[in-house]
C-alpha cells in the first residue's frame, strides 16, 4: 500500500492532501481555521483505536468533580433522597451521597449567627455558639445513621438504593454531649431531654439523658469537611445507633426534663403496632445487611464472582454475616473488611462460583450482642400482620436467572 | 402602641399603608412588581433576629452541595493543587479536595475501553478491562498518598495546605496486585517492573517486584466511589507509603523485568542529593506531622485550646505524637485517634491551657520502627546543606503572638 493511499481507500483525505489543504488554510484562515482543519483531519500517523496520552489534559483546579462517566446519584422523592448503595464500594458514604430525609425542607444557617440553647432542669442555662462548640475537647467517630422507615418493596425491578437507600456512613466529628452536660451541670433527676432542630418543621424528639451521658455528640464535621447542609449544618445530635430521626439535624436546642415530652414526631410517628400494643421510644436500629453486589440491575456471568454488600447494627459490632447461594439452604460466612467498628457498617464479601443455574442469593447478619437478623416471617410472628412501616429488617434475597439478569425477590419482604 | 403605627414611628411602613399600596401594585404592575413590594416590607409580625426556621427549606435533590458558607478549597498552581488541611477534620480527605500532581494534565478515559497490559517476564501476558479487574477479589484500605517533593517555606504568613498541603488520604478499593502477578504467571527471576500511565506525559517508573507481592494495589474505587478523575481514573497503582509519584495513574502498562528502567522520573527527578552521592529509588515517605490547628491564620484566645493535626508514616503505624507548648524545650504525649491504621493519616489533640505569652507551639511523630520525626538541623546533618527538593519532613513550628495570632515558623525549614 502506498503511503498517500492509506486514507483514500476510506474515501477521506490522502496524506499529501492533507497537509496541502492544511497549509492552504492556514494562509486564508490564519489561526483558528488551521487549528480545526487538523482537528477534523484522520490523523496522519495510525495511532491505537483509543490513545488518551495524544491530548494533554485539564490541569489542576480548586474542586474536583467525577468523571464525565460516572452518573450516580441519589433517588430524590418530595421528602428524601437515598444513597445509591449498589453503585459503592466500601464503607464510608460520598458526603454529597448521604440520603436525606427532612420534614420541611433544609434551612440555609448562618454559621456565625447560629446558637445551641441548653436549659430546663440544669445549674446554668447556657447559650454555645458554633465556635464555642468547637473549643471544647473533640471526638471523631465513624458510624452509621439510619431513617427508622428504611423499607420500600412492590416489584422484581428495584434497586438496594430504592428498597433500603436511606443509611449512609459518615466519619462524625464534634463534642461529646455529656462534655456539655457537665458545662451546664445536670440536675441529677434528670431523665429525659428534647432535641429541637432549626428547621421549619422545627423537629423535636425526647431523649433518655442515659444516651447523652454515653455516647451522644453535637457532630459539626462530616468526612473532613463541615456538616453538610442537608445533613444539619451547621451542627446536629448524634446518637450512634439510633433512628436518623432522633439525630436532630441543625439542632439549636436542648431542654432537660424528668419526662418525655411526647412530641409528634414520637406519638403520631416512629411508633408502630406490635400484636395489639404501639410500640414507642425505639430507638435502637436493628441489625440488618443487604448484598449490594449482584443485584438488580447488573448482570452476571457463569464463573467465580465476589458477591458483596454491607452489613450493619445499632447496637454493636457486626460479629458475623452469613451467605447462602442456594435460597437458603445453606450458608457460608463472609469476610468482613477491618477494622470492624461499632455501630458501623460493615462491608462483607464472599467468593462463589456460579454455575449458571437460577438460583437466590441472600445475606445474613448476627451482631456482637447475638441478634440475628430475621426473615419477615419472623417479623411477622412477633408482631403480627400489621408491621407498619419502621423498625423492618428482613433478610433480602436476589434471584440470579439463568440470562444473568438479578432481580428483586419481593416476597422476602412480604407476608 | 397602636396597631397602624408599630412601623410608623421608624419611619417605615404601617401595616394598613402596606397593605394597601401592596394591593395597589398588585393591579398595576401584576406579578413580581407585588412580590417586590412585600420583600422589601419590613416584617409585619416582629420575630427575633435570627430565626430560620420561618423559611421552608429547599428539598432533597440528586447530589448534595456544601453550605454557602463554606469556601474551602485546594490552592492549584499549574502543575498541582494543595490540600486545605488546617480546615479540616479527622483523617479522610473529601475527594474533591484531594491533592492533585500531574505532569500534563488529566486525561478523559473511557471506562468502556480502559484496557491494563501486563507482559513482559511472563507466562502469559494478559490485557484487563476494568470489568476484568472488579471481576477479582477485591481489597479496601485507607491510607495517605503523599507528593515525595510536599515542602514549601518561605515567609510566616504560610497556611499548612501552603506547607505541605501534597498529601491526603482516602479509603481505596480495588485488586491486590499481587492476585494479578499469580494470573500471569510472574517468573521467578523478575525483580522490577514499569508502571506507565496513560497521561499526556506517560509516566513511568520502576518499581521492585517485592512491592508487588507485598501490599501494592491497582485500585478503582476511591472513598466509595470511582476513583476521581485526578486521582487516576478509571484505575491507578497504590503502593502504600510509598511516593505519590510512583503510585502511577491512569495505570494502562505494567511490564515485567529483572532490572530497572532508568526513566526521567527516576534518574533527572525524585533523586537527591546525600552529601556527596545521590540518592535514588528511596520509596518510603519518612514519618511527619504537622499541627493543623491552631496554625495560620486562625486566631485565638488565652484559655484551654484544643491542638490538633495529622501525623503519619510511610513505613508502619504512627506510634506517638508529641506536642511542645514552650518551643520544644518540654515535651507532652497527644492523645491520638483510633483506630490507628498502617501507613495512615492519624488525627492527634492536645489540650494545652494558654495563658496568653509568646511562644513556639511544635508537634514530632514517632512511627512503629523507632523513627523520629527529625528537625531541619538533623536533616541537615544527615544530607548536607544542598538537601533538592525531595523527602523533606522536618518538625514544624508555629508562633502565637501575644494577640493570638498565630504564625509559621520559616526558621525550623531552614538551615
Amino acid at each position: 500500500m502506498k503511503e498517500e493511499n492509506i486514507d483514500d481507500q476510506n474515501g477521506k483525505l490522502s496524506r499529501r492532501t492533507l497537509i496541502g489543504g492544511a497549509l492552504a488554510s492556514s494562509l486564508l484562515y490564519v489561526g483558528s481555521a488551521f487549528g480545526k482543519a487538523i482537528q477534523t483531519a484522520p490523523p496522519l500517523i495510525p495511532t491505537t483505536p483509543y490513545d488518551p496520552t495524544k491530548k494533554l489534559g485539564q490541569g489542576p483546579s480548586k474542586l474536583g468533580k467525577r468523571s464525565l462517566f460516572e452518573a450516580s446519584v441519589r433517588k430524590p422523592s418530595d421528602i428524601s433522597s437515598r444513597t445509591p448503595l449498589q453503585d459503592l464500594y466500601s464503607t464510608i458514604t460520598p458526603s454529597d451521597l448521604h440520603f436525606e430525609r427532612h420534614h420541611a425542607g433544609v434551612p440555609v444557617i448562618d454559621p456565625e449567627k447560629y446558637e445551641l440553647l441548653i436549659h430546663g432542669m440544669v445549674e446554668k442555662p447556657m447559650k454555645f455558639t458554633l465556635h464555642d462548640l468547637k473549643r471544647f475537647p473533640s471526638v471523631t467517630r465513624t458510624c452509621f445513621i439510619e431513617c427508622a422507615g428504611n423499607f420500600r418493596t412492590g416489584k422484581e425491578e428495584m434497586t438496594a438504593q430504592e428498597i433500603c437507600g436511606l443509611t449512609s456512613q459518615s466519619e462524625w466529628t464534634g463534642v461529646m454531649l455529656s462534655t456539655l452536660f457537665r458545662e451546664v451541670g445536670l440536675d441529677l433527676k434528670a431523665t429525659w431531654f428534647l432535641a429541637e432542630g432549626s428547621d421549619a418543621a422545627v423537629l423535636t424528639r425526647s431523649i433518655p439523658v442515659s444516651k447523652g451521658w454515653d455516647d451522644a455528640m453535637i457532630v459539626y464535621a462530616q468526612n473532613g469537611e463541615a456538616v453538610r447542609p442537608e445533613q444539619g449544618y451547621p451542627a446536629r445530635l448524634l446518637l450512634p445507633g439510633w433512628e436518623g430521626n432522633t439525630c436532630v439535624k441543625w439542632i439549636r436546642r436542648i431542654e432537660i426534663s424528668d419526662e418525655p415530652f411526647m412530641t409528634r414526631e414520637e406519638t403520631s410517628k416512629y411508633t408502630y403496632p406490635v400484636k395489639d400494643r404501639i410500640r414507642q421510644f425505639s430507638f435502637d436500629m436493628d441489625a440488618r445487611s443487604i448484598i449490594t453486589y449482584p443485584s438488580y440491575p447488573s448482570k452476571v456471568e457463569p464463573g467465580w464472582i465476589e458477591i458483596h454488600g454491607i452489613a450493619w447494627s445499632g447496637r454493636g459490632k457486626v460479629h458475623q454475616v452469613d451467605i447462602s447461594t442456594d435460597a437458603g439452604n445453606t450458608w457460608s460466612t463472609a469476610r468482613l473488611q477491618g477494622p470492624v467498628l461499632d455501630k458501623a457498617h460493615t462491608y462483607f464479601r464472599h467468593l462463589w462460583q456460579w454455575k449458571g443455574d437460577e438460583t437466590e442469593i441472600l445475606s445474613r447478619v448476627v451482631d456482637e450482642t447475638g441478634y440475628t437478623q430475621p426473615t419477615i416471617k419472623q417479623l411477622i410472628d412477633a408482631r403480627g400482620n400489621d408491621m407498619g412501616g419502621y423498625h423492618l429488617n428482613p433478610v433480602t434475597a436476589w434471584v440470579v436467572k439463568r440470562d444473568g439478569t438479578v432481580l428483586f425477590k419481593p416476597e422476602t419482604y412480604k407476608s
